[in-house]
């Protein structure tokens, strides 16, 4: 508006009546209200809001000390134990930008990550100490490296100049930290894993920070004082903004540094956790564990899962269980989850394998998202809402990254026509829901006619004895490309593969039933995505 | 930062990636998720989402066709009627800026909001064609009249040009409204009711409407679908944002003209009301109802109150009755409620009157709220936190209104230091709670010593007989100043000047017990608020 209108002169920003949005504020609010309630609980460390507040300060104030400068990068090589947490805030906090990476990946992929990002400072892992000493080596600009020293872990070197507590020390917990000047500023970055290429690193800043924290919440519909199990990695999306989100609803955040199924029921038995959080390999071993372990869960628990459209069956054993499980779908450019399967309350009259179908779906938009569209990938005109016309799923509004690190080019091509254009191929139902057919390379082109590989492993995962199952296109002379299922049987069960195709073949149209099966062990990345590339590479090497 | 700097160059905000903020996208985004779910419900009427969402959509494309423009501002004057609701959005999405009108002001109050606004086009109900036309014909700039013809009410003339439902005929359901350029743009005007002077219209921006409306779901942990109960008037503060916080859960609003606890009452049974706010008074209402209208409520209601604090024994009825009571705080210049008194888990030990004690605090801030302290009034430096000091309440962040409408000089004066100045004064106790002890001009200096007005009233409102007390000061030769009381008995009750006296002496110091008692009705606002400032007159009008 012209500054001389009515409701613009001498109505201007200023400190008391304007704040860049930053979740650092929850953190603060938090130890301020509910100073003694807990925030961490790992193995014996039991921490509350305001020591998690006065070591947040510390780190910050620590990081300063030894010369970390406004948008700095500090990258950390944690799994999810209480460090990770407190760099989540502490590391923002000093102005720096965190760059949590994936510890499932390789030295060599960590030192481009580390010289990409400038990294200054690196707290790692001893777990991790081959990894990094070897990525280390490579720099011509090496981080100053601080140990993280975990006593529930066995094993590995020390690396650096000093120990991670040791270097709490140097800071003072009364830091006088400041909110970013501006919400725009850079609060994270998150190299996505690329399967070719080098990775590119997705730029958060405060403001998509603060706004999915709170959306995380609102979609979840999550009580004050959750327990949060963390089943799914911090270095993921920064935990899909969960940290924020704890923070901000006064959680307890209930570390773990390794998915283990026994610890994971443990845990949930006897810190009543509540509500968790992991990709569909999380919930498949959650379902596949002992009798003994689901047994006696006494109270609610809430799961979300992404990363991969769950399997309807997977769904369906959850909600046998006792789980509650809500369905989110994003990308690492999006916070984590920007869409999810809001439940209708007429689906409650559906029988649970007909709810199942339904919660597979990816859903509608966050409640901080501005839109969520299937669209022409070149028009960004939308498809009909029919079920049946497949695009390309896009999305718009304030949990969109700012773009990728020193990648202009790519950043704007991703951005085009003021949409992020996500890469999934999906139909839009007449209700407004969206439902991933495949990432564009993930479609089947068998005689001119797609095939949905997720359909493909619906109809497999169904089946009793199935664990797991991933389908990819396998070149072929007459049908351009076939159906090719890499199998995983549960432990104990006997298939043969002509049984198994004959199973698809009654349960699905007959040229979209698997041509190839393969039995065995599938590849995953470090975040549990089957990795369908070298699957991909395997199937075309197969001699019939 | 540095436009240069790794993480500023290449990742600027562009369509994609970045939205103002506005409570506009929630209806967008409700009305698409749940067509079908009820939005409004008042006498006969029951509105879906989908339909609101097209009548705000004809509302604000009439709005455009009859040449508002982009920051012109839209009065009304209506009771908690589907037409005010829908106000909320569609003056909005015409680009306007609402102004809701107390509709308990005379008409030279109203005249002077109407030109003070310029407002171009005024919405207003039969009930009220008196003060209306009144205030019309003091204006030499006439607005556009709009009559909403509600059925409910018999009487009162049409003043204006056309009727509501016949001026949405003129818009287009499908209209392509847009979200404000910049979420620092004004959304809303409201004027608070000062006693005296001219009244100051408080700017709200796009911006703080979103975030308080989230800051009311956050802080009131409310779930998806809240059946909302609109004792609290719309021209409050926008009714505190709820309409926009309802709009964002999806919840319906149950419309209501009038507070008569007869209505209240049905309606919290017949459509199971969850959710309510409502100044004490409303609850004074509600614990002094007939016994046939509290029974027989077989669902949880949630019941959200501020305005003035309320005295214990009425919350600790409230709680008798079964109603779940919240207590917020906040000023039209805080967007409603932005503070409020969190509970604490340890007070679940106490007794039912220790912890209405408690729950009678102003609280700590909001979820969304920056910063609130309690500090001296010139220097802005916190007073300790040690239940004693007084100071006054000051707050800060981005639900602090823009500033006062044409009036700068206020605006400055009441943002003083990066804070705006409540007026409120305080102690702020060890546990970071704030409490109210006084306005600035209601605290009575008895012989040098400060009495806080509300104490005198808390212990006035344990007395069995006693319906409504409010304590002013009458100025004294001796003591300078001695507290007198107004009060209002129960039906049906007698009681002495002597006995409530004795009674008072025996629960409080000596000083502080009143030395005069007036039986008899309060004056109040349209809100429900005592007028203070006309008891005070009469007390010095006492003679002896």
């Amino acid at each position: 508006m012209n500054p001389d209108h009515i409701y613009e002169a001498g109505l201007n920003k200023n400190r008391a009546n304007y704040t860049p949005l930053s979740p650092l504020s929850f953190l603060e609010r938090t130890a301020f209200i509910y100073p003694n309630h807990d925030s961490i609980v790992y193995g014996d460390i039991r921490f509350q809001w305001s020591e998690t507040y006065r070591r947040c300060r510390q780190l910050a104030s620590a990081l300063q000390n030894r010369r970390l400068q406004k948008g700095d990068t500090v990258a950390v090589m944690l799994p999810n134990v209480p460090a990770m947490y407190e760099a989540s805030f502490g590391v923002a906090m000093a102005g720096g930008v965190l760059n949590a990476l994936n510890i499932r990946l390789n030295a060599d992929s960590i030192a481009f990550m580390l010289e990409h990002a400038e990294a200054k400072i690196l707290l790692t892992d001893r777990e991790f100490s081959n990894v990094i000493s070897e990525a280390l080596a490579k720099l011509e600009n090496k981080p100053l490296v601080i140990d993280v020293d975990d006593s529930l872990y066995e094993g590995g070197m020390f690396l650096g100049e000093l120990e991670y507590e040791d270097f709490l020390k140097e800071g003072s917990s009364e830091f006088a930290w400041q909110l970013p000047e501006d919400e725009w500023d850079a609060i994270s970055l998150n190299y996505t894993s690329g399967t070719t290429g080098n990775p590119k690193g997705a730029v958060y800043h405060h403001r998509g920070a603060y706004l999915n924290a709170v959306s995380n919440s609102m979609f979840w519909q999550m009580p004050q004082h959750p327990v949060y199990l963390w089943t799914l990695p911090m270095f993921h999306c920064n935990g899909w903004c969960f940290p924020w989100t704890i923070a901000a609803i006064a959680g307890t955040n209930v570390c773990l540094r390794k998915v283990q199924i026994e610890t994971v029921y443990d845990l949930i038995k006897k810190e009543k956790v509540d509500h968790l959080c992991g990709a569909p390999i999380v919930l498949n071993m959650m379902v596949n564990a002992d009798d003994e372990l689901t047994q006696g869960i006494k109270h609610k628990v809430n799961v979300m899962t992404a990363g991969a459209a769950p399997p309807a069956a997977v769904l369906e054993s959850m909600q046998k269980l006792g789980f509650n499980v809500t369905h989110v779908y994003g990308l690492t450019e999006t916070y984590g989850p920007a869409a999810g399967c809001v439940w209708q309350d007429e689906w409650n009259e559906l029988n649970i394998s007909e709810q199942s179908d339904f919660k597979s779906r990816q859903g509608v938009r966050y409640p901080m998202l501005e839109g969520l569209i299937v669209a022409d990938p070149d028009t960004v005109e939308p498809v009909p809402k029919d079920g049946t016309t497949i695009g390309e799923i896009m999305f718009q509004g304030n949990i969109v990254m700012k773009g990728y690190l020193k990648n202009p080019t790519t950043t704007e091509k991703s951005l085009m026509g003021g949409w992020f254009h996500s890469g999934d191929l999906a139909v839009w139902h007449e209700d407004g829901y969206i439902e991933i057919k495949d990432r564009s390379k993930d479609i089947i082109i068998s005689g001119g006619e797609n095939i949905s590989s997720i359909e493909v492993e619906g109809v497999l995962y169904h089946h009793p004895k199935v664990l797991e199952a991933a389908v990819v296109a396998r070149e072929d002379e007459k049908w351009g490309e076939i159906p090719c299922a890499f199998v995983t049987l549960k432990a104990g069960q006997e298939l043969s593969v002509e049984e198994l195709i004959d199973y698809c073949r009654d349960n699905m149209e007959h040229f979209k039933a698997p041509k190839t099966i393969v039995f065995g062990a599938l590849p995953k990345t470090s975040t549990g995505k089957i990795q369908k590339f070298k699957l991909r590479k395997q199937a075309n090497e197969i001699i019939d």
